[in-house]
């Protein structure tokens, strides 16, 4: 397309659409931040010598895209573009997307079993006898990669376990069935730089992770999964709350 | 120093120096992960063609520099080298630092009263005319920059607040004098690539961030602090243990 084209098209774009655009671009470029005011109404008029009606309009557009919010008597704001997983509770990528109406799905492109090396066998507390699952796999959310994860699970206590049973749904939803549900964990938290990563699995910016290591325990303290997963830090968010007092102690 | 006199010196340094050399640059450049276990005395050993004894010294020297720790047993694995914070309480950085036997301080640079903007109304529940303190400050250990805090706080809640209070203790502290202890906080974390604060501390390589955004509250639910603190990437991580219920609700 051609800018002569776009030009073009611009006249018969009706105002209050063609504010909306330019709007949406300092969101997506990252001008505007998340939770980040946006003009006023009557800025956006004096700005691009409108009406207040035009204004409007194009925040409305914006709205109904959910990507701004209005609140009353304050002003319109940014809303969070960023997928935000809840850190006061053990889940999985899987439940926590489906619960947000989104379609997650993995691409497992390493499932075999071995003996674990020296660190596997201190984080899972197991034997270096004791034959593990190592899976790798892609996280999607519509077919769009949104990380990647090297897992690792004693086969002794999921010894049925078949690549399908990941691929279509969730460990912690077979966990579950299984009668074996993750009662804690251990979650260790860095940001990573991992061009390596990125072309895993297929984007072409170098964007930074959020890599998280897990281990995750039984009620009766069993290891029951060892992971290290990236995901993208400009997709993903984290947040929690925080307590002054410490948490009752859950022995390991 | 030319190469030819790197040569010289190197024909004269001991064997288990120029081994473990060649192992801490493997670490400090990041082919060793943290928790990686490296190679064994006796892969040492034929890797350079030398005796055990030789590849113990070298990783003895590693030890004793707190890069490695050996596992009885086991072997020897990268120890963490980056500061690690627990998110199972709230705290500050001041006595987090302090705690861990680090020398934290913080330059403020920028230090005013003014009227809060409509996302700072809304996230800490003041009215328009409620003054706040605008507070920007550099933290630091031991001169070096590890981190920057944008933090706005109610004037009404903390009248007598001076800079020379957060320049050489710490906020929490502060408060905690004034029997105003922070009860809990609602904490957001993000990944954030931002070359202009790189800049604004003094750092020239692009590093990526933790953006922590905190609110915090006292027992009666009063706000008293919204940060967005901007955390080295190269130099923390983060730790919590999740469990499987979910925590006692505290009201907001």
């Amino acid at each position: 397309m051609s800018n002569e084209y776009n030009d073009q098209l611009s006249e018969h774009i009706p105002m209050y659409i063609r504010i909306a655009m330019d709007i949406r671009k300092k969101i997506l470029s990252g001008k505007y931040l998340e939770e980040e005011q946006i003009s006023t109404e009557d800025e956006i008029g004096v700005e691009y010598g409108v009406s207040r009606m035009t204004a409007r309009n194009a925040i409305t557009q914006l709205v109904e895209e959910n990507l701004v919010y209005r609140v009353h008597g304050r002003g319109t704001f940014v809303s969070k573009n960023k997928i935000e997983r809840n850190l006061n509770k053990v889940t999985g990528f899987h439940e926590d997307m489906l619960s947000m109406g989104l379609n997650p799905s993995s691409k497992v492109i390493k499932f075999i079993t071995r003996l674990p090396d020296a660190k596997e066998q201190h984080e899972l507390k197991i034997r270096k006898n004791d034959k593990v699952f190592e899976i790798n796999r892609i996280r999607y959310i519509d077919d769009v990669p949104y990380g990647y994860q090297e897992l690792v699970i004693p086969v002794r206590l999921l010894q049925d376990l078949k690549k399908e049973d990941i691929e279509k749904s969730s460990l912690y939803t077979y966990m579950n069935k299984l009668e074996k549900p993750i009662s804690y964990a251990n979650q260790h938290m860095e940001v990573a730089i991992k061009p390596e990563i990125n072309e895993l699995i297929g984007i072409s910016e170098n964007i930074p992770f959020f890599k998280i290591k897990r281990v995750s325990f039984l009620a009766n303290n069993e290891a029951v999964e060892l992971f290290h997963s990236y995901f993208r830090g400009d997709k993903f968010s984290y947040s929690l709350q925080l307590s002054n007092h410490i948490e009752e102690e859950v022995s390991e």
